[in-house]
């Protein structure tokens, strides 16, 4: 187990003695790459590992190195803010067969001369992310954590930590997620995956062979996404029909271009997504994602996934979230509940849709501060 | 004015006089391809225009041309059906801007030597399709439609036919519907003509030029917007998680392939879709419902379509329709109360999403045959 020695520029940690998969592939190098802010106590008792969601990745709260922008989660993570680093050690690895740092289908393959996986990275799942996840905490010498937060599939493996380690984690907090992928997001990942594997720049995956990316069927994949991400109501409120060009003008009517606003933003999404992201990646995290059920794991009843837990759990749901409903999270607080945890759960009211964790929802960081700091308390975190 | 003498198989009408759109451009020569049901009487008074959806056609009620498949409204038009051909005579023409045999980027251009239109055919809009149905309408001598009835872009078209035509509907049925196309439906229409752009079998909209057609690109777009005409329960209900493979089976894990069932289905969707349909006919008829917007034609005041409208109204939409929700029924039934115009309007419970008005819902059914038999009554038809 080595640090800092991988040639790329993410900060990691190796681990020489690799990963054995769900899959039954052992990798057998692992590299996690991560971010942490604030300052891990002496009772190393103040962790929190924050899991980042599908196209999301360790740079939290601080600009990121790609895009130049500022930290996915900023608003939520920072001094005095819900997740407090002058009080708490926050950690963020990028996930496993992700792009940023963390092995992928981009990083070297180790059964052979070293290039890339590419399309033959074995499927991992949640539960293989958690256990790199796992490796890095060890590594940190943390033994418990203080508390795994995370949205969408960020908050599936922040119910999957609650239920592989429950000794491991005081206090869980699932955003905007689901305890399985519903056939209906199975379904819009499978458009995507499609969209990328009709793109003749995908190559069969093998790219990196050519100065070609797959950017149109990647793009496509993130346009179709993005709008799930959304909702009816935030979309008419930020666009509507509103036109580019003039209203009323009947001779701009066109088959092509972007006419409408909403249209235009929807190509921005898709073009700025394929500068940061590998097509790859978005293949192996989407199949990840849609193999997750954690009550399939555990005989098909979710409250034995978190039997005699002591972890203490705040589910958060957006009320305009269509493709993590609230009823998704309904079904997680009812299990837990069947397993008499410890469990609050908060549906915000928001028009922002499924992204609505990631943007200014005061609400949302009250019950998010509140939780935690009562937490805090139970845990007896010095404040 | 000639039938039947253009060299498609399609049964249609020649229009030599053209047509003006509402682009501004004029088509020198229309070809309307249509198909009828039932017998006109000797009053003329029992027509009943059928409007077809984004990717319908005029093959109603009997066994299509290209699929070998039922018609696509076999359950509703027939002897003793709820638009009963015994009684009523039905008419159902392919909308301009189509494929299978109305005029539309397929036909050859009437501006030179002959070729296809291909993506240089004039943008349409619904209102365009409206008046070329009305000159088949006249061209079969019916002066007054019993009714107009469609479902999805159908009922645009049943909408936009009782604003510009009020004295020639009797009747009206606009289901699953609404009065303009919203920001979300845009940006999934988008989506989809983003994937057809993005397949270098499109060549730009000239791949007549070549034996290959953008069939990938095409099957995306279906596969994207067959998502939105089904449910959340539709597809939890059909397909679930079930794999195609082995359960249980971890080795079968794979980032390609159909996993799961609801992936096969899709993909067949796509595929299927390639065979009957155009490409540059989807981009031209996607783009006429983004541009549908009925209030806007009568200064943002839906209600003013209809002032003084006489044409008895049926509004219906599904519960789990979330392409064209039930809010947007309601704001039509309010605008059309406001025109004190004669309206009803329906919700059918249902877990099938906007395909509902294409399946077996015998509250639907009842509710259109009831509707009906009670205009008959009123319009005097003989039973």
């Amino acid at each position: 187990m080595d640090t800092d020695r991988h040639p790329t520029e993410h900060q990691h940690v190796v681990f020489d003695d690799g990963l054995a998969l769900e899959c039954g592939v052992t990798l057998k190098r692992l590299v996690v790459a991560y971010r942490t802010y604030g300052r891990l106590n002496a009772e190393r008792s103040n962790a929190v590992l924050i899991c980042h969601a599908l196209t999301g990745d360790q740079y939290v709260a601080e600009t990121h190195p790609v895009t130049g922008k500022p930290g996915w989660w900023d608003m939520v993570v920072g001094p005095g803010r819900p997740i407090d680093t002058d009080r708490l050690f926050v950690v963020c690895a990028n996930v496993l067969g992700g792009c940023m740092g963390t092995t992928g289908p981009r990083s070297p393959r180790d059964d052979n001369g070293g290039s890339p996986w590419g399309t033959d990275f074995p499927p991992v799942t949640i539960r293989d992310m958690v256990h790199a996840q796992k490796r890095l905490i060890c590594h940190l010498g943390i033994k418990r954590l203080f508390a795994v937060v995370g949205g969408s599939m960020g908050g599936m493996q922040a119910l999957d930590w609650a239920a592989a380690y429950p000794e491991s984690v005081f206090a869980a907090v699932p955003i905007a997620t689901a305890a399985y992928h519903s056939a209906q997001n199975i379904a819009f990942h499978e458009v995507g995956r499609q969209a990328i594997f009709a793109d003749p720049d995908w190559q069969g995956g093998r790219y990196w062979e050519t100065d070609k990316i797959p950017a149109r069927g990647l793009a496509v994949a993130r346009m179709a996404a993005h709008i799930t991400y959304l909702s009816e109501q935030a979309l008419t409120r930020k666009f509507g029909r509103r036109l580019r060009g003039q209203p009323g003008d009947r001779s701009g009517l066109s088959l092509f271009g972007d006419i409408f606003e909403v249209e235009s933003y929807l190509q921005h999404q898709g073009s700025t997504f394929v500068r940061r992201f590998d097509a790859n990646s978005y293949l192996t995290i989407t199949r990840a994602m849609d193999f997750f059920d954690l009550a399939a794991e555990y005989g098909g009843d979710l409250s034995k996934a978190f039997a005699g837990t002591s972890t203490r759990f705040c589910l958060v749901s957006f009320s305009s979230d269509w493709l993590f409903p609230t009823a998704e999270s309904r079904t997680i607080a009812r299990a837990l509940n069947r397993a008499a945890a410890n469990v609050s759960f908060v549906e915000i009211p928001s028009d922002k849709g499924h992204d609505a964790f990631l943007l200014d929802e005061p609400d949302f960081h009250r019950t998010l501060a509140g939780f935690l700091a009562g937490c805090a308390e139970h845990a007896g975190l010095p404040s």
